[in-house]
């Protein structure tokens, strides 16, 4: 079943007549992930729970549009706009159906908002508004969620691939890097490497020593010392993100606390997973991760303060929520859905150590797609 | 004068106590742009026309973000929030100013629209509106506008240093470029050179013969060919974009055809320099390369469907208009805009050649700072 086809069977179930997405330089990814290409130009991409898709596009990127589709088995009429006019006129008719979805979020300052379906901006909704006034424009926030977080088989199997080959590559890092070496130095060399096998998830975070207390250290060009080295990274060379984190020890023997911590850290994690389960509320995992670490002597409360992971997919902080040890019970684990799983322990102007591996939630348990080394690699 | 200090003079120019900018994961551009950083998780910076600047961040980005503040010598206070709740109390005061500009656009489906200030989305604005229902919040649209189209001395510096390394890439290009080898490969090896540099401004077009009429081909697993061979890239390696496009031969001699071709928008680019120049319209270069075409024999309403250029800076389509035949003459041309030059000729289903140059407009004229070769490359 192509995308257009489960998005047309979400509108049924939802009730709502068609779903618009209006999109220009990569303003909403929904067009990139309906299209599986990036269309750069003004666009507009219509699923009609009739079956009657639409595409509207500038004429320099019709043809490239309809090979697309074509080659995806989407049947969908492609028109090229002349002009912004021209844009109105052949809106006009798409919107006159009584209920729409856009890309907006409702409630997007709680935790019960969908702030993951925000992309339409304010000046594009009124203009829509303007020429259809009476439509009904609903949130889209429930058919993204579905098409998003619940992964399918293809999205699993190129997962799998993508890990293994960044599993790869970062066994192969004690080979390259050197003391003395840049953060940013290390991080282009990795990025490059990414690259080579066809994409970047995101930009790489390496971090020594006090930089890897920091959990979203942004690259410098320290010199890489004797210490910890924290390098959290991803791939995308289809249309899966990894995201891996492994902390390594540059120079001779690892230090006791280091040590202690890594393995902590790995037992929390072992304890996590007992309860990665369908069914089973998002948060227990994180629960069972704090309670191991305080088992283990740490002051989670303190030294590790962000979530246990978070979904995973199309983009790297995928639709589908996270594992936090304080969101409501209600939310529940699903089958095929796919998530990090990534403690840490911090030691502000110290150093830091995180752990972070990709996992698919099953229906009798999880299946791991990546393996964080049992004692830490040394550099 | 940082940014900040510049954004604040605008808010005086503008009359305008504020300039609000919520983002996340990179929904709203002008968080790197005013950071020079990238921050992911939910963040707000305030702008104030009383030069008390305030930032909110989660816990963890907050360290990251102050030390930045500090390097780029900006005097802003950053606070973390600790729950959706506490943004809300946080923003509440902030709110209570009676104009504050938000990044949205208006008019967005005309030509005198500004959907280039298309940033916040539906959601996030009705939750302001809520907190704060009675502030006029106006289209942060003419700061942004001042703000980027005009480039300080330093953005140009920049683009310099990087139009002269990207230059020496594509000069390379046929010591490595073999027949056989397929589009998707050379992009590939093409980015990581760029990557190596420091950044890739944007996913490079590599299009061969009948590709190469597809002014936004996307890349495809073709094995190159004898003829011809269009690469569209760019570099990123600080904060300025390059974007330049040379069209080469493969295998052998040049057709005559396509020699034609290429002297013919070499000659209309020389033509549309004699009109580039602060003060003139932004349409002259444009109706004046058209005429050289028609000139030269070649039917440019049906073999160039495109406009001459665009502006070029922090974005690769960056915010300043671009340079149409057919926009009003009220749009004038500013010194210090830097604008892309790339007429085109396509037969569709054939074959196409592009030619971009980037440029600065001066006072008295302008500065290139690109070249493209005076003959064509042969690979």
């Amino acid at each position: 079943m192509n995308l257009f086809d489960r998005a047309q069977q979400l509108l049924e179930k939802f009730e709502i007549d068609g779903w618009l997405i209006p999109c220009q330089e990569g303003s909403d990814i929904h067009s990139e992930f309906m299209l599986d290409l990036e269309v750069h130009i003004r666009h507009y991409i219509f699923v009609s729970k009739d079956g009657n898709h639409r595409i509207l596009t500038c004429t320099m990127e019709k043809a490239m549009v309809e090979k697309q589709l074509n080659n995806m088995g989407v049947d969908a009429q492609v028109e090229a706009y002349t002009s912004f006019d021209d844009i109105k006129t052949k809106l006009k008719p798409i919107l006159s159906r009584s209920k729409i979805a856009l890309d907006f979020g409702e409630n997007v300052l709680s935790r019960e908002g969908t702030s993951f379906a925000e992309y339409i901006p304010l000046g594009e909704y009124r203009a829509l508004k303007e020429i259809s006034p009476k439509t009904n424009f609903v949130s889209a926030a429930p058919i993204i969620f579905d098409l998003r977080t619940i992964k399918t088989y293809e999205d699993i199997q190129d997962l799998r691939e993508t890990a293994k080959i960044n599993l790869e590559i970062l066994e192969d890092l004690p080979n390259w890097i050197k003391i003395g070496m840049t953060e940013n130095e290390i991080k282009r060399k990795l990025e490059v490497k990414y690259l080579e096998y066809g994409g970047i998830a995101f930009p790489a975070i390496v971090a020594n020593n006090a930089n890897a207390a920091d959990p979203h250290h942004n690259g410098s060009d320290k010199k890489i010392e004797k210490g910890v080295l924290l390098i959290d990274s991803g791939m995308k060379p289809h249309r899966m993100c990894s995201d891996i984190t492994w902390t390594y020890w540059v120079g001779g023997e690892p230090s006791e606390d280091f040590v202690q911590a890594y393995q902590a850290l790995l037992y929390s994690k072992e304890k996590s997973y007992e309860v990665i389960r369908a069914g089973l509320p998002m948060n227990l995992p994180a629960i069972k991760c704090r309670e191991a670490l305080t088992e283990k002597g740490y002051d989670h409360e303190k030294l590790y303060y962000h979530s246990l992971g978070h979904s995973l997919g199309f983009q790297v902080h995928d639709v589908g929520g996270g594992m936090r040890a304080k969101m409501p019970e209600s939310y529940l684990q699903q089958e095929n859905m796919v998530i990090t799983n990534e403690p840490g322990l911090y030691w502000e102007g110290k150093w830091g150590v995180r752990l972070e591996d990709d996992l698919v939630i099953k229906k009798d348990g999880m299946e791991k797609l990546t393996y964080i080394p049992k004692d830490p690699l040394t550099i």
